[in-house]
């Protein structure tokens, strides 16, 4: 048997997620992300156009895709398994070292559409759509297919890569969640059936919280702490802000319901909001644009701002970008001179603190100076995207693979996700600890 | 103007709750409860007959009312303001040293008859019930409000004292949560009404989570985790057991409505369940009775639970003591020997750990303990029933007190709630943060 | 009496230290320091000539003086207890305000000199030197007093103001070190008589570590840190560098010493470094220009860095600046090429991380970038020369203050001091948690 | 080759440590020690005798030996490789189990004998005495050398396994100190020559603190801190007690030097202290029974405690056990009424809480005993005997091992040390981060 799999990006490190997966001589790349702290220190200053890919390799903004040597030549497919920055980001610069299409969901090849745009470098890679819960034929030798899963963005996949000898699953980035806010569910069956198939040599999987004793809560849950905090407190005659996530649609969807439900408008603030909306219509999966208002050109926030403040400030609700108190983002600029703020006005950060140094500083700044301000400030309203210990141990029951690679964080992490595979009755040898560079060689397994 | 306010218990530290005001020549004491970890560690072995009040006292388990001096005499009534036992469990022992009433809720008093044939002490003071949103004449100068609020037991009330110099506002646990599962709203209204009446003295406010930016989640949220572990998870020919608070009769709600929902008979294990149980049906707030079967003797469920083992465990969603992995509780029984844990049963915890050494030591020997056994674990299925510090904001908005006196907490937590209340415009001299056996004058105010 | 105190900055925060102290109608400033973080913010790309002092208040870089009101024109003196910035800072900013002079120690006044000189504002306060353990006559009423005490820079004072009412002591800043590696050791003797004197009216003093319950360690323990790791590892052919608070002047003794003991030439860099060592040596405290090489100006530094390398680097112990990572400090530019990192190379933190979240961004980058380039980080070799809970405890006994004004943190720890005066039996109305702004009379005390 | 490698206990936990390597046809124990927390909890109210090794393994209080198999009966040596009980408190019990001698340092092996004798349990092997830097011939082919290694105990080896195929370093529990307070320093030129010979097949290494950038302090900065309690407080009139590890022979040294210059009578009290240094003087280390007074029987530390007090308690320092807070231990005993605590009385604690929840709830329960009492309290007067990421590093590059181990931690701290042999340029396949049961076959290595 010849599968190799080589840890390119987002191994002991939270980012820049990529893995190459080498069955005898075809290589297929799972996801090609950026590095979100590395890239955003990186690029603040810069056109896109302007930053060599060398550059952001460098700067450990990019996977290192100099790691893969001889496999460069080799690559068949690119395959982005939803449409985080951390998963698609790298595709506009890095992409066309490699003579290959890239195959997503509809959604993640929409925003990816959106982010080359954008990029304003050429692109030649094709892009094929695969829907969820369904195959397409690589090469002679490999399949890939996509299974439904969910996570904090729509149409997020399992990839399972079909070999001659066997499967590999690369779930990186998903929780089990039976009562999703928008989409469809996890294909539990499907991932059961191949499970008993029997011949899933290779699981990678996402460890974030692996050493969280819980399965990870539903989005249905933070609906449920969105409408208390939306519908539950006084706000009459106050300015009510939301932010999060721009790619999480459900979030987003939950934010409009209630909007509607509190007798305000929703206001979509900026580019990146505009930007995932524009790529979920395109796909059928909301119609916000029917719902709410969206201002799509940063240069045109503030008079709209001023507008509304006019208006009443209080006939809408407003959502914006900064959740992670980003100076370049709609928040920090709204607290800084964009917004007049008035004692009693409500900001809700819709997601947790990704903890990352600077976002830890970034958060502190803004909600000191909110705080400064008199404003009322209603954090961590959300549930992660990430699977928790009982996620990981269904997914491991389900797919009962031979070999378990923990992937998407710090050494402490992946060596929790280690541990409950030991729990689970796995051998040391059967479970890897990598770190980016690192080949791992199925010989005769 | 002659209004004291002692804090005899509860301040500076968690537990043992209670305060006393008086106005002239009268005293009202509010909440006279036990600190839980002292109490537990002194009464492990021991009845509690056999305890005098002087050694509750020395140990700290109970308020030490020798502070109190000459004001003993002029005790005119006990306020319980809710059924936790950290509020009324030392009044079996304590209130006989009184010649006076116990006023409170229907069920705070259908609780308290309870732990008062439990101690088997002579008990001689009158019981009377208020209802929520009602009050009672204590004497010709004193009158006495229940508002109702939201926490973690039903019919909490804000205690508001009617003096002839303004009122004090005892607000000692509580959340404002519009969107409860079991019983009424907050009074928000009536409180307005009171902060506009303009004469409120002096604020009493639980402060245990004023360092944390939000309003604490609504009841609904902590259902909507339930359900997405009980209705969300795959755990068919498996045990589900839950463990929580007794005295949370909305969150037994949810397991009862869920349990038949996944179509298992729901059964509650124990005298302690039973014990809220019953005086929350004498109440008629709920009929788990009707809906679930509940085993009242501890000398009982082993039995019972063999049966449930033969007849198939998955049958059954079990509801036990024990969340703090209390050695004397129902699970920890249950983990060591009185039932037989199959690898992959699930344990839900819905609550979170109380944040003492002894509770962290414990739930770490009960989880060490599952874990070995193979049992899964789902961890924090929990909503706190106290203010965060946007709950403390609208309370004191609301209120306009005079006069702010952190309570419920350490330093820490109480410096919190004075830092918002600095926020909020307050002058030094208007906050007070004080330690058992401290008197606070209000001459002059 | 008319005793009054306003907490001008510094309260319910870490920097820009001030206190306003009023006796009759005379008024004396203790301490006028910067917000360090919000200064460095908003001086990073300016020249400090064209930074408006209305314009340091409004970003809260420095004290906000407007809070004086009519105080302003009373001031009789400003007494910058230390050399620190955030004591010392914004003098060469607001001191023009008030037609006072200022009193201080030898070496504050020349770091002070120095700072106005860098500043190049124009300035017309006079300076006034006052030794160590001696008095000074400020107005018929007022005498101040300087009382030798111990703390991470040479010759720091405790504060005491003699008024007919009492006095006032100012001890913000301080350790009880009996093994001082330079300098005198704290005045026992004199606080002890100042306590037996009976007229402490209050006592306002630094609570950053009032939740440690030890006294801090002496600097000699960091001596024995700086020992091991200097003295005590192989570092044969590889680059030795320290870096710790340029005025910390005890421990670069510590490091000079042990540079000539490792057969290293020890050398400075930078022009922080210089201006304090100069500071230090004009009072002779230190004479490390005969001992190592002082590489003033920040334009030389990268030559001298390129000599050392072609001369051997091995042969020096390099002492830099940047030991919170600070990016316009030594390390981080050594870091980002000015300097040629070897695998190896050993990089000694002598200092923690104050704990901001821009500092721990900082380090956090600086930490990641040296550990890529292979170096070996010696973190944390360090102790603090801030008072733990058995100093304040100290200072309180020796003192016997009427009145405990809690100063220098976040309300948390301020709650901290409380709880200790609190168990020393102080009530209340003795212990008082301001903030910036709030004013405190000693009415018939 | 035939070197397989099981770890038995301490393999993703803390404590049981024990390590069988199989050499062909022999099989080698590294440590038999006991799971401190789960040995305590069981035999507090049992003779040791009475206990069954089946049941102290099935209680996870010793190592489980079943898990050796056929290996049992090969078994040439059990090496113990210092003295505290987490490495040989299982050899009582287990080691007749074995056909074979114990081989250790005259320290551990004098310990050892004590604890044989406190066991009251027939013992049968033979116990060999190795010098440090010295070697042993096992059988034909093995040879065990002792290398001498600096720790928190006397006479503690890196144990160096000869054999045909290479050698194997099992180094569980060191640090590097080249200034310690008692016995040799660290051979470093005897590691690095082993490392020069270029055969170490593994090295198995203590990796409880690979989490810290730093080389662990010196036991001289220990002494220093302590020097800085004991010397520079003021305890005139006060008791001093001050409590450490027993086996800290040289801590226990730096207290008998001060306690001299504090012009005190140095006591110790309890039995283990005595056993301890009953064993430090049987084999040369120390003379404290020439320098203080050794309270041997626990019977008789109350009327020495009484006759102290009554000759005034500021004649004394006084040494006694409890420093984790045991409620079996003299701290505590004396906390509860057989010391007659004074306000202002000085308690040092000369250890950090061992981070278990057993530990830190009992030291939670004596401090707050003992500040309840009036007692000031002198906290984390320690440094650690565990390696940190420094002498990890030092001890690979000096070894240059071909796999690495990560032992005696949870699976953060294993990963950890994995995570810097990563940095050293080590591929995944040769670093093991293993659990209890696991075996590891070095084939054609």
């Amino acid at each position: 048997m010849a599968i190799e799999i080589m840890a390119v990006g987002g191994y002991s490190e939270v980012g820049r997620n990529m893995t190459a997966i080498k069955v005898d001589d075809e290589v297929i790349i799972c996801d090609m992300g950026v590095h979100l702290e590395n890239y955003i220190s990186l690029t603040e200053d810069e056109d896109l156009v302007n930053i060599h890919p060398d550059e952001l390799i460098a700067h450990n903004a990019c996977p290192n895709i100099e790691l893969l040597g001889e496999w460069k030549e080799k690559v068949k497919a690119i395959i982005p398994t939803h449409a985080h920055l951390d998963h698609i980001g790298a595709i506009p610069f890095l992409a066309r070292s490699f003579e290959c299409p890239i195959i997503c969901t509809p959604f993640t090849a929409a925003l990816l559409n959106s982010l080359i745009t954008d990029a304003k470098i050429p692109f030649k890679n094709k892009i094929k759509v695969l829907n969820v819960n369904s195959s397409i034929k690589i090469s002679n030798s490999l399949t890939m297919e996509f299974v439904s899963i969910t996570h904090s963005t729509p149409q997020t996949v399992v990839a399972v890569l079909h070999t001659p000898y066997g499967k590999i699953v690369y779930a990186n980035d998903f929780k089990l969640d039976n009562y999703p806010v928008l989409g469809t569910k996890p294909n539990l069956a499907r991932l059961e059936e191949i499970g008993n198939e029997g011949d899933v040599v290779c699981l990678v999987m996402d460890s974030l919280y692996a050493h969280e004793a819980r399965k990870m809560p539903s989005e249905s849950v933070a609906r449920a702490m969105l409408k208390d905090v939306l519908l539950g407190t006084y706000c009459e005659g106050k300015a009510v802000i939301c932010t999060t996530f721009s790619s999480h649609i459900a979030r987003l969807k939950s934010m409009v319901d209630y909007g509607k439900r509190m007798g305000r408008k929703v206001i979509f603030l900026g580019r990146s909001l505009h930007k995932y909306i524009a790529a979920a219509e395109s796909v059928g999966l909301v119609k916000f644009s029917e719902q709410a208002e969206i201002v799509k050109y940063s240069s045109k926030v503030k008079s709209r701002l001023n507008k509304m403040m006019r208006e009443g400030i209080d006939k809408y609700l407003i959502i914006c970008t900064g959740h992670q108190g980003e100076p370049q983002a709609g928040l920090y600029k709204m607290a800084h001179g964009m917004f007049d703020f008035k004692r009693g006005d409500h900001v809700v950060f819709s997601s947790s603190v990704i903890p990352s140094p600077t976002n830890q500083r970034n958060r502190h700044v803004i909600e000191e100076k909110l705080t400064s301000l008199g404003v009322r400030i209603f954090k961590d309203i959300h549930v992660s995207g990430h699977a928790a210990r009982e996620d990981h141990r269904d997914m491991i029951e389900m797919l009962k693979p031979k070999h378990i690679v923990p992937s998407h964080s710090e050494p402490d992490r992946m060596a929790a996700l280690a541990d409950l595979a030991y729990d689970l009755g796995y051998h040391e040898r059967f479970i890897h600890l990598l770190k980016n560079g690192s080949i791992l060689k199925f010989n005769g397994a």
